[in-house]
């Protein structure tokens, strides 16, 4: 598998990938003389910490960053589940992470050193890098965990208020929350996730050249922290970096006032107007996601808009005007057997497809390279030196070199997988009793598959679909365990396994991809996931418990922490438990038509020449608004992409330099403020303003109505 | 008068008079030596037109022209009446009349050349000045004339909504609109601020150098559009006017559908909370006035926002803790017994105080002056060269030299003055029966005064405070008349005399400006205003004969075109035959205060250390935030000095050539704006949208409302 080459289909990473390495480098235009490289390198990220020693993989696990990262750890857990329990919206904390780690880390040093107990004591960016992985792997716990969603939807509480509130299986169906059931289950299923990340790992980062936004963002402000002094492009980017910080981050404050109640402030704001904004198609002024538009590739930006029209500016109102023919009217918004099941559905359709073709393309690959080398018998270099690789810059030199050192043994990686799936096995059946083994075997035979089309779709989008894996789960293993053996909980159960493996993938390549930019040594970086992920196990169901005792109504509709995604899931396991067949009419002959597209354009992309292959959309970003409400990441990200190609048009090596910087800011201004937001949340301290959005006939009403109470 | 120098007091317009004129000079930084000086010579405007022929005074009036301005008159009457009746407010049209004059020209021309009847006619600067001067001046009468104010303010239709309703006097307190009557009090009264404008033009102009903004903006523009082929820099200015310009167009248009309905979209913005928004602290996303405060000088917005932290900051809430006490508690917003007496007094003081205290200066100044000139027997050269004058650019001499050609006899401007003011003493008082002649002849003998303030505080801030005056001549004749000598028609019927005087003066000595930077000749420009103003003395009345003949119900509350302002003169006036004395409590005492300050304020100015004194703000300007409601100007000017401010740090010599052009193109983007918005009101095209701002309490309730007859 090491010595697999890159593939055809994933050009679309390359552009980015490159200017996301070499971002750093000189500000003149391209030229590609042999010369100019080494002006070039003198100005590279790694030629500036080239000086600056990497301590070996063992030394970069300080004490301090696991303390340091215990306390972050549960401070996100705590966000992650008020989150968790009121909206189920979670933001990425990636970047909050990263930095708020290197902050603690330099007060944490500052005392010591003030106290004179501490004397020349270095803070690497790979210890950074440490911290930030292990915080994610803790409260990726908390989400991941369930316990706004698929663990919660278990409990009676959730039970009463769901479709099959008076079932006769109602027992059968229902588990409520217990410490420790909770514990043991997040242990048994969390770590197999790991496992999987080991062999992706090098596919996703070396190979696939895949981007991570926020990794890629995480690791240039852990880079930026900790340049030596004297390099002064790197102050500069530092400084722009720093201002489209504070921007984001002063923006994000600021809209943050007008929020008070939904479909309020800024993030629902109808640009186009109320009828465009009804369909998804608005700007909801998120910075951070104008960061990613500009840190990801144009086509995947164009995939994303050309997925919302397809769906919201087409397809959704075709289908509404079906409404009670295809499906029942006067359905709940979302109720999966109205519209809400098209959506997910065919998105789920389109995002299986491009994911299965490319997981069984690279394998199909991988077995060609290692038949081909064990009949030519040529053993393979850690570092593969094909014809592409020699306009590699130093960085990805530099990078790729430590990140082969410190290999994980892939037989671990398998002994570790087959084992936990053995444990997982045969106690998981004790604990939720309509989940039987064979569930669990089919799970874990599936899993790696979809964990890698997850890793694969994250990387290129930034957006994590772990818990539509879940929800695939919830339908396949509930149908099979059927209604009257307890299905709804046996999906539920599915969905948790399923979850945590996909959700573990995606989230910790994206840590990956941090390390191998700022030369952390995938093995400490793996020990780090290790601890973190059993901090979470622990931390999480415990802040949940907090929260479980202390509001009784917790999960009740209407109550101060509803849990509404946990309402969902398990109206969506009831629906699984009653098979395909229940889905709304002609929803699995689109799925059907939808899953055959996203192969076609698939194979389109291979079989086109290379200049007409780069204009083909990419299926797994098309899918991702078709399920998305009340958001318009599309048009964001597609305003970071006409704002870096403006940019390149009038200044293109400028654009270069600065770009990355500055869309990291982006990112990392609106992700810091997220922790604020939520401390504020926690502390019921609500927005004081709506700026509300009324059509004229509806305003008019409303001041009548205001005149009638304030008179 | 001619030689009288600039005195020291106005050097708060030196900075920016100075940057105006010189603005399109080069783009270095400042060298003071003589070398220098005659490079800048060859980049500024006036050097640019060296080779462009100055056609005589009367060749600059056109027929074209004329119907050209007839057109647009007629088309601007009509906004400028509906605005009367529904809003009240009435933004500057300078800029639009300049625009639209250039291409009504330009496509005339062309349809002309197409069809051979026309070959090689040039379409100068001179007669666009023409032209945009005309439309001022009438469409000028379509608001001086009163209809949304003290005219329909004497129906009986506004009376009978008034606060002496059931009045026994009523009969002699009303007069419904007439045409015949209209045209001729119009004609009668309308004139005479031309023949006061004469001796004033070349004080505010060439002595005081005042900025003028709006005239100043459409000045540039109309340059711009004339400027020969080959000028580099002109062509650069042109682009970022039109770039700004487009932008500030397209803003507002934006907002616009987002001001369906009251305290609606982007200028009711609570930026800074909703307790500082209710106390006029808000930013109102005004393009407009970002580019006024960027022709600004520094201390005028600095004023306005001390004025406006004074005012409403300290004293109107200390104020109105004494509700109930100083004034009756539970009046109306807008009644003169309540606050709102205290907002409107206190600024007519503080402007009377400054604008006399000027007045009486210049007076002085004038007079020591000619006796000077008459002891020494020196004659006085049309180019006063005093020390001053060698520092002068060649821009400042080509200008004067033009604008001091073409002179109009003072003699004339006198005898045309005591011509009108002996026919109006005769006639009004027929017209208007409780209106004396001795009251006629009271107002003519002040209104040169206060005609001077407004031009001088016009130039200042381009804030013409025309209906102030207009209002306090209510308040003197109305009570020197008696309630029951019909006291309430003669103080509306003053005020329509003083109000004509005021705003033609502050309104033509804007043209002047215009025409000053263009090289249009001062004769053809009054020629131009004579016509233009007999246009306007027949167009408005029957523009509003129109709709007053189509809407019965026209002045009614709540009906389409309610005319509220008629109803805030006719209270007023009300109050006014009241005497001082049913002033709301200590308001005549802080009235003195005001006064004493703003002339204390005066010496200061004067007698400090010149460095000191340009830092002592400007009553004038404080006075102007007192009494406006729902707007927050001043946040936007200063935003505009900020603006300027941080560009002059970062590139003295960039913001020097482009500064102008920017705020230019901001100024006429939002103006020209006001026209298409306009007709879409008069088609009763409303925004679709309303983005309101709610508390959280009044949108928790909201929201339930909402749902309820959603449901």
């Amino acid at each position: 598998m090491a010595c697999m080459k890159k593939s055809g289909e994933l050009e679309i990473g390359d552009k980015m990938g490159k200017s996301n390495e070499q971002y750093l480098l000189d500000t003149e235009a391209e030229t590609d003389d042999d010369e100019s490289n080494k002006g070039k390198e003198m100005d590279s990220v790694e030629m500036m910490f080239k000086d600056t020693a990497i301590p070996p993989w063992k030394e970069q696990l300080t004490l301090r960053a696991f303390v340091v990262s215990a306390m972050l750890g549960i401070m996100f857990s705590f966000i992650v589940m008020k989150l968790n329990l009121t909206t189920g919206i979670i933001p990425s904390l990636n970047v909050a992470a990263g930095l708020l780690g290197f902050f603690m880390v330099k007060a944490w040093t500052k005392v010591l050193e003030q106290s004179g107990m501490l004397k020349d004591d270095t803070f690497t960016r790979q210890e950074n890098t440490i911290i930030q992985t292990c915080v994610v792997a803790t409260c990726g716990i908390a989400f991941s965990g369930g316990f706004g969603s698929y663990l919660f939807g278990m409990s009676d509480t959730v039970a009463a208020q769901s479709s099959d509130a008076n079932s006769r299986q109602r027992d059968m169906n229902v588990k409520n929350p217990g410490l420790g059931w909770m514990i043991c289950f997040l242990l048994i299923v969390s770590f197999i996730g790991l496992c999987s990340v080991v062999p992706l790992r090098k596919i996703m980062i070396i190979d696939f050249k895949l981007i991570y936004p926020s990794g890629t963002a995480t690791a240039h402000l852990i880079n930026s922290f900790h340049t030596p002094q004297g390099a002064k492009l790197a102050k500069q980017q530092v400084r722009e970096l720093g201002r489209f910080f504070s921007i984001s981050f002063l923006w994000s404050f600021f809209q943050w006032f007008f929020t008070s109640g939904d479909h309020c402030g800024f993030q629902s704001f109808p640009v186009f107007g109320l009828k465009a904004y009804d369909n998804m198609f608005f700007f909801d002024f998120s910075t951070m996601y104008i960061g990613v538009g500009m840190i990801c590739p144009y086509l995947i930006n164009i995939s994303l808009l050309l997925g919302t029209f397809l769906s919201w500016g087409i397809l959704w109102p075709i289908i509404e005007t079906k409404e009670g023919d295809w499906y029942e009217s006067g359905l709940e918004p979302g109720n999966f057997h109205g519209i809400q099941g098209y959506r997910v559905f065919t998105a789920i359709a389109l995002i299986l497809g491009d994911g299965l073709y490319n997981f069984l393309k690279v394998l199909g690959n991988t077995f060609h390279k290692l038949y081909n080398q064990i009949q030519n018998k040529k053993s393979c270099a850690v570092l593969p030196m094909g014809p592409d690789d020699k306009e590699i810059s130093y960085d990805d030199q530099r990078r790729k070199e430590v990140f082969m050192k410190d290999q994980i043994p892939t037989w671990l990686a398998v002994v570790g997988y087959l084992g936990i799936a053995a444990i997982a096995t045969v106690t998981l059946p004790r604990i939720f009793k309509p989940l039987k083994w064979y569930h669990v075997l089919l799970i874990y035979a599936f899993a790696p598959a979809l964990a890698f089309c997850n890793a694969y779709g994250c990387g290129l989008t930034d957006w994590s679909l772990a818990s539509t894996y879940g929800k695939l789960a919830i339908f396949v293993i509930g149908e099979w365990a059927g209604k009257m053996q307890g299905g709804v909980l046996a999906g539920l159960a599915a969905c948790g396994v399923m979850l945590n493996i996909v959700s573990t993938a995606s989230d910790l390549i994206q840590d990956f991809k941090t390390g191998y930019m700022t030369l952390a040594s995938p093995r400490s970086m793996f020990v780090s996931q290790v601890i973190g992920t059993a901090m979470g196990c622990v931390i999480a169901p415990c802040v949940f418990w907090i929260y479980y005792q202390a509001f009784p109504d917790l999960g009740v509709a209407g109550s101060e922490y509803p849990a509404p995604t946990a309402t969902v899931f398990r109206n969506l396991a009831i629906l699984g438990v009653e098979g395909f067949g229940s889905l709304p009419k002609h929803c699995l002959s689109l799925c059907c038509g939808f899953f055959s597209v996203a192969i076609l354009i698939n194979v389109a992309r291979d079989i086109a020449p290379k200049k007409w292959a780069r204009f083909i959309p990419v299926p797994m970003a098309i899918a991702i608004p078709f399920y998305m409400t009340g958001s318009s990441v599309a048009i964001d990200m597609c305003l970071g992409s006409l704002i870096l190609f403006i940019w390149e048009t009038k200044n293109k090596a400028d654009s270069e330099a600065f770009g990355p910087a500055v869309a990291s800011g982006l990112i990392c201004g609106e992700g810091l403020w997220s922790v604020p937001k939520s401390i504020l949340a926690l502390a019921k301290v609500s927005p004081p303003i709506c700026m509300k959005f009324l059509s004229k006939d509806m305003n008019d009403n409303v001041d009548l109505f205001i005149e009638t109470i304030t008179r």
